[in-house]
């Protein structure tokens, strides 16, 4: 396995309910830093879809940008994605966690009629159309249905939860159910999913589905 | 090795500059989990001593709470350290960042002459006295200090930087330099502490230090 390859992990604020699942970003960056990568963050530059209060779990108060609060799972090495190419990098995942759904495309509120960040599109198309690979893990695979659905027809999963399957679907993708520390390769795409927290019931299940997205990904590159 | 002891977890907020570093956080979570831990995380419920933009590395706008903020980590799964006993607990971690320096102590404005959170002072001194086994890393070694210098003059590490080390030696602790994937064993006062990123360049390099502080403590527990 070469080391230093570039991936790029795009992340949608800091909190699993209105913007990055915390532990998926932070395993995904862990297992990134094991495997040799040269990590690149980055996070659109814009206000989140709202803000949570994560000890209630209701809606909180104020507005929060979607780069300032992924910059704090970062520790502030991080870029616009306006700024990130996706044909310069080995290869590009995508944690999950709300903000995926709320940030990086418009899944929460919309469903199988939602829109991708555009920027965020941009990368992704750039990454598939330069033959890299993309990882997405938890919700974040509705992002890549929307994205690619239509045209590339992906096998994505999100675990088991049958309305999600089912939205995904709605947008193109083909559904295969999933164990949470397992992955689907759909090979002939170069994308590969975990269930990630749509499964997890502790941390350290987590770890082993994102631990062999990043690997298998890393191996892609 | 016993399993589901129950471990205490103090965070302070959600973000290396103005709360719980992230990674320091998660990395214990994670190890804890591992290890078959019962993890019970707490915060103070009170305002941060302030808001940090984590792209800029600059002052942030707006005012935000200590337990709200940790909850983001804790996946909400979090209760006020008011309601925290540490004679209930197995034993305690303390991750660090510049929260513990500024929400759990004043260490970050006032050095040696900082005072502690009364409630993260009483569940320490609560937890020692009933002979549980204390971590800390990062800075957080700083509270230990401030709470336990006098009386116990407990031998601690926050890695090598002379400044830090002459603080804490201020308020009758020792300091030992320590290597970034090591720990320090005070044996007598049951307190583990390791430099994380205080000395860490790269995630993998602060989850050594964190591994093998969270296994120690569990092993004391």
């Amino acid at each position: 396995m070469s080391s230093g390859k570039k991936v790029g992990v795009i992340l949608s604020g800091c909190g699993f309910l209105d913007g990055a699942e915390i532990h998926e970003a932070v395993l995904t960056l862990l297992a990134l830093d094991r495997l040799g990568a040269d990590i690149q963050c980055a996070a659109p530059n814009k206000a989140q879809a709202d803000v949570m209060n994560h000890a209630a779990g209701a809606p909180g108060e104020g507005g929060r940008n979607v780069l300032e609060e992924s910059a704090r799972i970062a520790r502030g090495v991080i870029g616009d994605i306006k700024d990130m190419r996706g044909g310069d990098l080995d290869a590009v995942v995508v944690p999950g966690g709300y903000g995926a759904a709320k940030n990086l495309c418009s899944f929460a509120s919309a469903g199988s009629d939602c829109t991708a960040d555009p920027e965020v599109e941009r990368v992704l198309r750039e990454a598939h159309a330069a033959g890299k690979p993309i990882g997405a893990m938890c919700i974040a695979p509705a992002l890549v249905a929307r994205v690619f659905g239509k045209d590339l027809s992906p096998q994505l999963t999100i675990g088991s939860d049958a309305g999600t399957a089912q939205a995904l679907e709605a947008m193109g993708a083909s559904h295969a159910d999933c164990a949470v520390d397992d992955v689907v390769v759909d090979e002939k795409n170069r994308i590969v999913t975990t269930p990630a927290y749509m499964l997890a019931k502790r941390i350290s299940e987590a770890a082993a589905g994102i631990d062999k997205l990043c690997a298998t990904v890393y191996e892609m590159a």
